[in-house]
This record gives structure tokens, C-alpha cells and sequence, in this order.
């Protein structure tokens, strides 16, 4: 197939699936999801992403649709389906169906799974971003579908000719729009600490895993506008972009000061995803 | 019919009706809504509630679904199509539809109303309620489809025999999960005003209006939960409860003091409720 919508077991082409009017999602935003990438026809951190996915059900009280190896099941019957090994593979799970009422429904949660062929970003190419204070809720930290604020950002980031907003709380940064954003200074790699205002990216937690690799300090706090405007590099990582550097912050050049520490956290990214992705023989 | 579920012109019961899976709404809660009650098949407020609903169309950039003549006969359509003349009248309007990505999708936005036979709240009931941190977001001025943590909190509210949750933001109130809240004090009342940390109530609006109607002082500011534990009446109101007294804070009783006061407002209440829904001879 060219690509694959499911949804609660019936499975079709995205654009012509078809949900419930009372689906959860519809009236309240009211779910979760989790998202990653198919290579050849193998979903990358598939065990990680699980992992943030299930967590993310138990934070929002809602029960989860499939056992975790039915799920995966579910998952890879889709991958699949679909005849480009490059994919986006997203899946999300609402509390249910029902009429229009704010107080959980009864009966089961619903799950939706979405393929499309889609390629990773190529590292080789550099971010512009400009800035927007963050305005979001105090749940950052799960991956909901209340996600307009990330959406207007992204709409003001693709208009300025930007590839991703970078919010921040007064002078504190945070996260971006749909990414993680990290600095080097001085050879320290540096990201906000895991709280309710920054989502536990997949891919943060893999370059964490390569500076502890290759012996890069660490450091996991608040850092400051001035900062990220100062530092040597600038790095937005995400599930389908893993860690890009940015040249421009509001129109103003920025980052480009170290990049060989830049060539061994991407090089290191490649070799991790070529690692896991290839067909065993 | 026993209800109706309307999506771009299609129309059946709620329960069989079905939107596309890549409506906005599914992936990002990408959409606003209004809604309001039908009484004797006349839809109370229309106007101030088409106000809102399309100040928020343009508050997030959506494009209007429909001009606003079309959009009260496409109201009055479903509401006539309902054999209770009493109902739950709702609308709203997503993003349009596409394949996922944050970025606005070219064309149409889509409409969806949803009628449902409802009686509005008896105002003789006293409400329990809880009070809960106010963790939204900074946009809860516009009626947005990013409603979880009104959800959480509402479902909370249930789980303790409550019928609201007065959210605060550290010790000021700003309204409830899904009303505005009010005080009676010394017989003043008194409101959050109007900012991005509350809804513009339409019942809010009409209670500001009484009490200029009646003389009763109003002060539009913010207030402490002290205030809130200490006042005469705490007032919820809400499009389908106009002016409910609450009896129970967090399992304390509260207000009770100034069943004057209130008995004016709810008789304004019903008052204007009769007069703009009884058909003419």
C-alpha cells in the first residue's frame, strides 16, 4: 500500500479512513501518541518510544489499548503493509468514545496507527529558528494531542522560512516547537532537565547516551536565552531529525563555533540508527 | 430525530456519524467551538455566542466555516430536525484536513454541530465543589478544542460527589473547568476579569448585566482562595447553569450567606432564560 491509516482494526489509506464523531480526540484533544521512524522497514527506538507511549496513557488516566506485544504487533503489521521502508510511523490512543462530556467515558480506549512514507532529515543541513514564549500547560512532559500552541508556532516558524521555534518561559528556554533543543558550550552539552515543561525526547536521551559515550560533560538544567544566543552550537533533535544544528536565531547568525564536537554527536547518531536499522542477514 | 450529529453537510445520529481521520481535530485538537442550549427549539443567546465563536475563529487564524447568516440556518436546521425541543446545541470548527503535520493545511475548515436533547441545570441545587492548581495554558481566553486538563479535572470533581473544579493559579482563582466562577461579598460581586486566564462566559456577561440592571455593585479582578473560602455565595455559571450557588468547597461548607442577593440574580436569570426562549403567538 502507499500508506496505512488504522484505526481500532479496520485498516485503509489515510485519506480515506474514517473515525467516530465521539471519539475522544475529537471534542477535547483527548489522548496520546508517540511517533518514530521506519527504516527499511525496522521502526527506530521502537522499545523507547513504547516505553514514553505507555507512560504517557498512565499519566492521563487512560487505560492502554493494547498489551505492549500486541501493540508491537499492531505496529509492524502497518509498517509492513506499506511498500517504502522510510516511514513515519505514529500512533495515538484516545479515552474512548462517547457522548460530549468532559468526565471519562466508559468502554474502551481507541487506537489509531498511521504510516507514511517519510525520510529522516539529513543532518548535513542547518536549522533556522526563531524564538516565541512558551504559553503551553504545565504538562509538557506528556505527549498529548493538545497541541495548538505547537502548531501556531510551526505555522510562524514556516512563515519567517524557519524550520522550528524555540519557546521559552520569560528568560528560561525550554523545548521547541515539536523538538528538543540543546546547546555546546565550551565542550559542555547542555539541556533543560526533565520536568513538566520539556516532553522526554527519545532523541535527547540519545545523545545523553553519546556524550556519556564519547566523554562530553553534561549538563541537565535551566539555561537562559543569553545562553543559547552565546553558545557554540545550537542542536534541535527530534525523532525524525536527530540532532541539527542551526545557523540562525531570529534572522541572526548563531552557533557554527564547534564543529567537531557537532561531527561526533551526529556521526554517532548515524552509526546508532544504520546500527539498529539494517536487516540482520 | 432523537439528536443529530452534522459534519460538512452530511448529517445522522451522533452515534453513526463519522469524520475523516485527518480532520484537525484528531492529531492536535486543532479547532474551536461554541455552545450553548435550545429551549422550546429557540437557541438561547445565539448571538453573543456566534460573537465568540467567531472572535475565537480568529483568534487561532482558522478560517470561518461558513458566513454567519449560513451558520444560524445550519444551527436552526439540526436544532428543528430534533424532536425535544430542549437541547444541548454545540459547534466547531477545525483546521481543516490533511496529512499530519503542525503547519496549517491548505483549504476548507471543517464544521461539525451536535444537537442533544438536554435541559439546562434547575438552580435550586447548590453545587459542591473541589478547587485544583491551574496548570492550562495562557490561551484560555479563546474556546479551543485543547480541553485535557478540564477533563482531568472534571473527572476529579465526579470521583468526589462534586459538579465543578475551581481552578486557581497559586492563590488567585481564575475560573472553573468548565464555567466561570464568582463571589458575592458585602453585596458586591465579584469576577476574574477578562484576560487570557479566563473564558468571556456568556453567563458571566449576563450576570454583569443584571447587576447593573439591579444595582449591584460589580468589581472585575483577581481574588484569592481566601476570598473564595470567605465569601457570601460563590456563583458558578455556565451556558447550560447560569447562576449556580455552591453549598461545598473541598468538602467545607461555604457561601449561604446572602440567599437575597442570589434569589435576585437567579429570578433575572429566569427571567431573561423565559423570555428570550418562549415562541412567539
Amino acid at each position: 500500500m502507499e500508506n496505512i491509516g488504522y484505526y481500532n482494526g479496520k485498516t485503509g489509506l489515510i485519506e480515506e479512513m474514517t473515525i467516530p464523531m465521539g471519539d475522544r480526540s475529537v471534542y477535547f484533544g483527548d489522548g496520546v501518541y508517540d511517533a518514530t521512524y521506519s527504516v527499511n522497514h525496522i521502526i527506530f527506538a521502537l522499545e523507547e518510544h513504547l516505553d514514553r507511549f505507555y507512560n504517557s496513557c498512565r499519566l492521563l488516566e487512560i487505560p492502554a489499548p493494547m498489551e505492549r506485544e500486541a501493540l508491537k504487533a499492531a505496529l509492524y503489521d502497518c509498517v509492513q503493509k506499506v511498500d517504502n521502508p522510510n516511514q513515519f510511523v505514529y500512533w495515538q490512543c484516545t479515552r474512548g468514545s462517547g457522548l460530549r462530556e468532559h468526565i471519562f467515558p466508559e468502554g474502551k480506549s481507541n487506537l489509531l496507527i498511521y504510516c507514511l512514507p517519510c525520510e529522516m532529515k539529513d543532518m548535513a543541513q542547518k536549522y533556522k529558528l526563531i524564538t516565541m514564549e512558551d504559553t503551553r500547560f504545565l504538562h509538557c512532559n506528556i505527549k498529548t494531542l493538545n497541541l495548538i500552541p505547537s502548531v501556531m508556532a510551526s505555522q510562524r516558524a514556516r512563515e519567517k522560512g524557519c524550520q522550528e521555534t524555540v519557546f521559552h518561559r520569560g528568560d528560561l528556554v525550554t523545548e521547541c516547537a515539536h523538538s528538543n533543543v540543546s546547546i555546546l558550550k565550551n565542550g559542555v552539552f547542555i539541556t533543560h532537565q526533565l520536568d513538566n515543561l520539556v516532553l522526554p525526547g527519545i532523541s535527547r536521551k540519545h545523545l545523553l547516551e553519546i556524550c556519556k559515550e564519547k566523554g562530553i560533560p553534561v549538563e541537565e538544567r535551566d539555561y537562559t536565552l543569553g545562553e543559547l544566543w552565546d553558545a557554540d552550537e545550537i542542536l534541535v533533535s527530534s525523532s525524525g531529525a536527530q540532532c541539527m544544528a542551526a545557523c540562525e536565531l531570529d534572522g541572526k547568525p548563531v552557533g557554527g563555533k564547534d564543529p567537531a564536537t557537532l561531527k561526533v554527536l551526529q556521526d554517532a547518531c548515524r552509526a546508532k540508527l544504520l546500527k539498529e536499522t539494517t536487516p540482520k542477514a
